[in-house]
């Protein structure tokens, strides 16, 4: 199992991925996405799903047409780890690539 | 722009339709879907996306790994209308068929 | 149904959408693409398929890891129509903006 | 690198495996599939998109409408896995479970 991530560990992380938080009512990170259309938004998905299954790390999360909001945390370890910064660290740079 | 249901008419659709009900704090209908893993429910996205840019119309849905809840209404009309049951119906013929 | 495109009206077409050309044995344009990896290829493939059902027009396409080739044609009017190089304009803006 | 399987194994294996053959001209296996439309093609195409990426292992494949040709190989290792057959076997599951 995977190692929470210490609350000033993950805090000072999060200041290196624009617009994640962290939620107020759990131990997870969080973020909203707005893209031109709902097809951007179910393409952008696809690839997340891809990136679920290659790394067994799965999102929590929601569409509204053009609107994704994606919460992430690791429910074996209880809270936010490593996996969880990874896969956020990757939407970006997949998002910063489209 | 499309009629909105009347409430009774409404109902008694929605008797045709397993699982499915009416929001109680908005005028929208909503079921879960339980699939196997996540390769299931994500590949039932995907032919729901399919679905929703075909005719127009598309769902506000939540997805946790095997789960996925789906709640339709017609923002428009500013409610339930023909094309919500048509979705729902859809799906659900879809999924009989899986 | 949509009428063909007059062959020089398609070749004029074709110089204005970089790297498609027109099928050496038959009446179809195509191109092929690469990306970075598998994801990319396949959320590319689910934005045009998103595309396809949306507009009634599917593509003829071949998928290894990370290329992708596509054909397009409008098989009830036995050749290349409007509808054809409107999807292939999709894809080029498509992919210039991501 | 994982072995490539002895051809008498991959006859024998093959014939547990309706439909599936292989290649005339290389070290391959392939089957073609029918759906119902396009929309049931892509999302079972996406499933086995999910698939691939879990393992790591990429089909060759083409789509046209609601027809999808599956090509397998282990490229790595020149021709036929163990890997491939997992996945056909895989495929063969998933279809029958849809």
């Amino acid at each position: 199992m995977i190692d929470l991530l210490p609350h000033s560990v993950l805090i000072q992380t999060l200041s290196t991925l624009a617009g994640w938080q962290v939620c107020m009512d759990r131990s997870a990170i969080y973020k909203s996405f707005v893209f031109p259309d709902f097809n951007r938004a179910f393409s952008f998905m696809t690839s997340a799903a891809l990136y679920a299954e290659r790394h067994h790390h799965h999102p929590e999360w929601s569409n509204i047409f053009n609107r994704v909001d994606i919460t992430l945390s690791s429910h074996d370890a209880g809270g936010v780890t490593q996996k969880d910064i990874d896969f956020a660290r990757w939407i970006e740079i997949y998002l910063q690539n489209t």
